[in-house]
């Protein structure tokens, strides 16, 4: 179900107040229809990780075609007041909103791929005051889905082919921080969640046995496992630590054995608490030693990417992760920091203007044009990537400059191959795309971590993967920026 | 709007699906109608901090009263299957279901008050199957409110009396992050929101002028500054970092004379990067030999209660503080780890049987009973936080136990006032309590926040707020502990 649907059928007041008052600034000025291009783009990979994974897509798809002002919309922004007691909107203004249709040309990269810093995820060219106005639901909705996706990738990464299991609804940010971030764990390659309203909404597999309350209801331990399995005896994964864990792991075993006796199998016992590493050990001795091979060992307590590649480094008897609020919340890093940022916008000739956020630091000046990116392969692994203008082209299609050493360049064999990431969403306001399953997405989260070279993939300090600028786009940044500086001063 | 209007008529399937096997599993028993008594609570104070300010009651009444399950929930329940292709739940469960009317008996602490590590936020008391499918989106819910209108109290302590503008949408984690996240931040003493939607939903006042496209998307910054003031003469606060901080504030000064000409005042400038303390005294200085006296100073940029409190020291001349990612997502801890424990279950005999969580570590053993917390005053000033269990009673009323080290006492003064925090939110599924206007939540907060003493409000090492059993209740819960402990082993 999307967003709008299980939220408000319109949701162009989700924006900061100051966009409609830069609204109603270019209205004014007979400017609110002038094209511009923004660029949607993070400045570094969340996690100090490696890479990211662009989400939430879909969501800001379904944003846009809902885009409108509704009457309740623009009879609320009616009564905003200044500081004069004046109302903020001039009537004109909010019946030129209310009559208001969304017709801007949106690129961006699938949900699922590999990103980088400085690559535009999305890329609105349209009518300034609309552009404007999406800025803000368009960086909440891709920021955080991005960092979540990415969270669960690295996670699901060091956990080699175990499955991972999300359960954090209860530690979320809000109802929709469990439902958007649910979405986006399962993009990073989460194999289940324990969201039931997520399970409906997006088709994803749920799990989910029993808490320690349940065991707490009984007088007996036992009783409250044995209990479980005669109401569900081919779904029993049993939390052994209610009390003692392994204790609890033996009274498993005793209830595993009657349940075989009725031609049952035992599926799991769950560890919530204490030594991982000592007790899966411990606790796949005492099963193996009673022949539940099979039953396999889940863990969870504060779980996340670095205490998974712990644990296996020690051994750990572990074959399914659960994880809660380091990965529903991005806990070490909760928000991606995601910005949106004008980059050219079309004179009264026709011309495209370049346009550049300047900055003291090199790094945090924007690029500026009509950007797309173009990613190369060597046999199929990532090599670079490189932004060029879309109205410039490509001089030099094999060399790439880097974006703050103008000293280095970056050249590809002419062997590797290339694809352009950027796909057409909206033309002229009209749907051009056709979101894949949740499922696709899914797997080319996968695809693309594989293909990504494994120093890349490291935890610690990670390999930097190359994002160069086109020559001509290089050279026109440079000019732009040169100019600023000079007039500024 | 509440939460269910502004989301969807019922979230019964918002929770975990645990809670739903659980369920059935009780309901197979003929035990969903047993009486339990559960508490929410959390175990630390969230940021080092000396106290909590709870919040987030309004949406949880919100989502109690609308629990049901729809028609449509129960079909999707119904194509849930288990491991062998059978459905999970019983056609009977799922008629039980849909016919289930929340019964419960709630009690809770007012939002906007002050509360700590412990204490019952809230107090379930019904049937078992019911109290047990709450706990998810309770858990949700009163998490993050709480989580966000603690971490926007201790901005607002911080700043002094100083404005404080939310504008953190666009890194909240998905809209209802922005949304609830908004709200709590209100609740915690935040001013003033750049969310339009919170704005009409909740009544908190808007903020906004322009962002640097709104400069870059001009040839000259000047003309940027006096257009907008052309648009909004009598609420103008200009950005003046998108070239060079310091030209921009004599730009500003310059469209600031002008407008003094046509009878207008410029209200206020903003930076957004730099070195802010420099910054904002060279800004002053400027603004000031020009006569621009009134003329407010916003800064913002990554701010947090921390760097509002250095800036201060270094003697920076801002007059409001604008707040985005740092406070709508509670960087530095972005979960508040609250816990839904089973406390006491009523046998066959129509008594009570308290119940606890064991851990190795006692300070993790929940407190059994049906608890209240009254709070002890000295002169208006909070003194000490007492739990007992209303079936208990109190036996020496100024005399309390140590949670977590029996040989500590605390007694109160004899001329000590006391309150009981809980107050009675359901009687049996009816509504009791009426929320107070979100304008008065945040009195109370500033009230409470007042009314500590200033040990438990400094940001480093804050004095640790006396929690404390009463004493029948402390001995009560040893016993249990001490039986569930030897049978264990």
């Amino acid at each position: 179900m999307k967003l709008t649907q299980r939220y408000r059928p319109s949701l162009a007041l989700l924006t900061d107040m100051y966009q409609l008052t830069m609204a109603q600034g270019y209205w004014k000025q007979q400017r609110a229809e002038q094209e511009a291009v923004f660029h949607l783009y993070f400045r570094k990979n969340p996690f100090k990780g490696g890479y990211t994974i662009a989400a939430g897509l879909e969501d800001a798809i379904d944003l846009l075609q809902n885009f409108r002002f509704t009457e309740e919309d623009t009879a609320f922004l009616a009564q905003v007041k200044g500081s004069t007691q004046e109302p903020m909107f001039e009537k004109a203004f909010l019946d030129y909103l209310r009559q208001l249709k969304f017709t801007c040309t949106v690129d961006a990269i699938p949900e699922g791929t590999a990103v980088f810093p400085n690559e535009p995820l999305l890329r609105v060219q349209g009518p300034i005051l609309q552009c404007q106005l999406l800025e803000t639901p368009l960086l909440t909705i891709l920021n955080f889905q991005t960092l979540i996706a990415t969270k669960a990738a690295r996670m699901v990464d060091a956990a080699k082919g175990d499955a991972i299991i999300e359960f954090g609804m209860r530690r979320a940010q809000g109802p929709d921080g469990a439902l958007s971030g649910t979405r986006a764990a399962f993009v990073g390659g989460v194999g289940a969640t324990s969201n039931v309203l997520a399970g409906q909404l997006y088709n994803i597999p749920l799990k989910g046995t029993h808490a320690h309350s349940w065991v707490m209801s009984f007088d007996d331990e036992e009783e409250s496992f044995a209990t479980y399995a005669s109401v569900f005896p081919d779904d029993s994964v049993f939390l052994v630590d209610t009390y003692n864990t392994l204790e609890g792991v033996k009274k498993a075993i005793a209830v595993g054995q009657k349940m075989r006796g009725n031609g049952h199998e035992l599926k799991g016992i769950r560890l919530d608490s204490g030594d991982l590493a000592y007790l899966s050990i411990e606790a796949r001795k005492l099963l193996d030693d009673a022949g539940f091979e099979k039953v396999s060992i889940v863990a969870s307590n504060d779980l996340d990417e670095y205490l998974i590649e712990s644990l296996k480094l020690q051994g750990a008897r572990i074959d399914t992760w659960g994880i809660g609020t380091k990965l529903i919340t991005a806990y070490d890093q909760p928000a991606l920091g995601g910005v949106y940022k004008l980059a050219a916008l079309k004179n009264e000739e026709g011309h495209w203007d370049y346009k550049v956020k300047l900055s003291e630091q090199l790094i945090k000046v924007s690029t500026p044009g009509i950007l797309q990116v173009r990613r190369f392969y060597d046999n199929g692994v990532l090599v670079g990537d490189m932004l060029y203008s879309e109205d410039q082209g490509i001089s030099r299609p094999s060399t790439m400059v880097h974006p703050n050493d103008p000293t280095q360049h970056k050249s590809f064999k002419e062997s590797c191959t290339h694809e352009d990431l950027l796909v057409p969403i909206f033309k002229d306001g009209q749907l051009a795309y056709t979101s894949p399953s949740l499922k696709d997405i899914q797997t080319r989260t996968k695809q693309q971590v594989e293909s990504l070279h494994e120093t890349y993939r490291r935890l610690l300090n990670p390999h930097i993967y190359k994002v160069g600028l086109e020559q001509q786009l290089h050279q026109k940044k440079m000019d732009v920026i040169v100019e600023l500086r000079n007039r500024a001063d």
